[in-house]
C-alpha cells in the first residue's frame, strides 16, 4: 500500500502539490503530501500542504539524514524531486532509502548527471543521432545571431541571443557559457511518464505560447504526430529514466530540434493534469505494482493561462 | 445604485476581478464584473470574468468609442483602469463618460501625466520637498553604482543598477534612460484609497520580500509610522488623486525616499485586501456616496506568497 508522499524542494509548486493531494485520496484516504524548503514558511506550497520540514541545502552534508529521518516519523512511502540540483544527489541514494521502504521516484544517476549540464546533453543527443543545435566553439567564426546559455542553468537564467561578437566575447569571460546555433521555431515542453519497466506510458506535447521569468505563462496541448513519434524514438535510448521528465524542443520545418530534458515535473506540468493525463496516478500506481498501457487519452488543445494567485499567511504565527 | 463594474487592461488580475466581484454583490445581487483586453481569450483574469470585450490599443481613435458602447449596453457604473498607458487617456474622458452615467476611478489628468513620467515625477518629490532620489546629469562626473531606468517604463521594465561608466554610456545611447542616484533599503508598495473629497481613507505599506519579473511575489504588510505620517504629508500636496493609488518608497535609515507613484491598483494590492483593506469597498460606498472615514482597521504582518495559479480553457471554444 502507499501512505503519504513527500515533494522536495516545493518552493511555489502549489499546484503541483493539489494534484497529490487529490490524487492519493483514490488510493489512501488518508493520505497527505508533505514538503520540503530551505524556507517553507515563505515557500506557498509548503504552506498548501499537510506538514513541511525545513532543510538545509541539498549539497549540506545534514541533508539526506535530515530528509531520511522525516519520512520515517511521517510514513513517507515516496519522494518526489522537483528541482535539478537534488536530482543526483538524490538519485545516489535511491537504493539505499528503498531499503527503508522509501521510493525515490527519480531516474538513474547517470541520467540525472548527463541532463544536469548542457553540453552533455548535447554530446548525449548528437552521439545517438538526434537533432540539436549545433555547438559553436569559435565564436570569431560564426554567424550571427547565435544563442547563449550557462552550462548548468535552470529556468533560462542567463540564456540569450547574442547578435554581436563583440556582446559574445563579453559572455565569454565567465567560462560557463556555453554557444550554439540559434534555432527559432514552434517551443514545445513535453511531459513523458515512463513506468518501472521503462516504458513510455504517456506524452503530452504543450506549445509554449508565452514565457515570463523562464517560467511558461501561457501554453496549449498539441496532438502533433511528429513530435510524439520523434519522443518516442527518443525515450528508446534514454536507459534509466524514471517517473514524470520533461522534454524541450523546438520545431522547425521538417526539423524536431531537442534542447533539452529535465528528468522531474516541470513547472508547467498542470497543464498536461487538466488536459487528462494525471502523472500522479501514474506513479502512484506504477508504485504498487499495477500494469500502466500507454495512452492518449488526453485533450488536445487546451489552454492554460497562469496567473499570480496568492497564498496569505498571518506573518506573526509563523 | 450601482450595478456593474468593467476592469480594463485585465490581463492577468485574476484576484482583483474576483475581489470585485465578491465585493459587488455586497451592494447589487446581480453586480457583474466586465473586463476588457487586447487578447481576453488569452487573458486569464477575463476569463474568470463575468463577460469581456476585445478592445485595440489604448491609443487606438476606436478605443474609447468601443469601451463607451460596452458600458451602456452592459450597465457598467464605474470603470477601474489597471495599466498605466491608459490612466491619462480615460483621465482626459471622465467628465465626458460621465455625462453617460459612467464613472471613471481615475485621478485628474495632471495626476496621470505627471507620474506617467519619471523625471516629472522626480521635479514633483523636489518641488514639494519630499525625498527622492537625486537625479544625475553627468554620468561621467558621479560615483558608481547609479541606477538607470526607462523614463516612461512601468513594472520595472529595463530599470538596472549600473557599476560602471562604459555600462552607464552603453544605456545612455538610449535618450529615454535616466540615471539616479542608487538607494538601497527596505522597499515597500503603499496602497493608498482617497475618496471623491480628496481626504485619505487607508494607508497600507507592503515591504517587498521578493520580486519576480518586476512584480512582487513575496510582501508583507507593515504599520509602520514614520511611513503612514509620511504618506499623509505627500498626500496632502496629490491635488487631484482618485480611488486606488500605489506609493514606491524606500526606507533607509531615517530616510523615507519616494520612488514613484503610480495613481492605479497595483499588482500587489490583494495584500492589502487580505490584510482588511477593501478598497472595492470604498469605491463602491464613495460611488454611492457614503461617507468614508481614516481607518487602520487593516492586519499588521500579514505575509502574501504568490505561486503561478492556472486558468484552463478548452482551445476549441475560444
Amino acid at each position: 500500500m502507499i501512505k503519504n508522499i513527500l515533494i522536495t524542494s516545493a518552493g511555489r509548486r502549489v499546484s503541483l502539490v493539489k494534484i497529490f493531494q487529490d490524487t492519493i485520496k483514490k488510493f489512501y484516504k488518508n493520505g497527505k503530501i508533505f514538503t520540503t524548503d530551505m524556507n517553507p514558511k515563505l515557500s506557498s506550497a509548503c504552506q498548501v500542504s499537510d506538514g513541511y520540514i525545513k532543510v538545509p541545502r541539498v549539497t549540506d552534508e545534514k541533508y539526506l539524514d535530515i530528509v531520511k529521518n522525516f519520512c520515517k516519523q511521517n510514513d513517507i512511502s515516496v519522494i518526489v524531486p522537483t528541482i535539478d540540483t537534488e536530482l543526483h544527489i538524490l538519485a545516489q541514494v535511491k537504493d539505499d532509502f528503498f531499503k527503508e521502504d522509501i521510493f525515490i521516484a527519480v531516474s538513474s544517476i547517470s541520467i540525472c548527471e548527463t541532463f544536469y549540464l548542457k553540453d552533455l546533453t548535447e554530446k548525449f543527443f548528437i552521439d545517438n543521432g538526434f537533432d540539436t543545435p549545433k555547438g559553436i566553439d569559435d565564436i570569431r567564426h560564426c554567424s550571427y545571431p547565435i544563442f547563449a546559455k550557462l552550462n548548468n542553468s535552470s529556468c533560462s537564467v542567463g540564456a540569450q541571443v547574442v547578435y554581436t561578437l563583440n556582446a559574445a566575447e563579453d559572455l565569454a569571460r565567465d567560462r560557463n557559457y556555453i554557444f550554439q546555433e540559434y534555432i527559432q521555431g514552434d517551443e514545445f515542453t513535453v511531459d513523458v511518464f515512463i513506468d518501472r519497466y521503462g516504458s513510455v506510458i504517456s506524452i503530452v506535447p504543450r506549445q509554449r505560447l508565452e514565457v515570463r521569468a523562464g517560467e511558461v505563462s501561457k501554453a496549449r496541448t498539441v496532438k502533433n504526430q511528429s513530435i510524439l513519434q520523434a519522443v518516442k524514438e527518443l525515450c528508446k535510448v534514454l536507459d534509466g529514466v524514471y517517473g514524470c521528465i520533461t522534454i524541450q524542443l523546438f520545431q522547425t520545418g521538417n526539423r524536431i530540434v531537442f534542447i533539452e530534458i529535465n528528468p522531474r515535473f516541470g513547472g508547467g506540468y498542470p497543464l498536461s493534469f487538466h488536459a487528462g493525463a494525471n502523472f500522479a496516478e501514474y506513479l502512484i500506481k506504477d508504485y504498487l505494482g499495477e500494469k500502466l498501457v500507454y495512452n492518449e487519452d488526453w485533450q488536445d488543445n487546451i489552454l492554460m493561462l497562469r496567473y499570480d494567485a496568492e497564498v496569505i499567511v498571518d506573518g506573526n504565527s509563523i
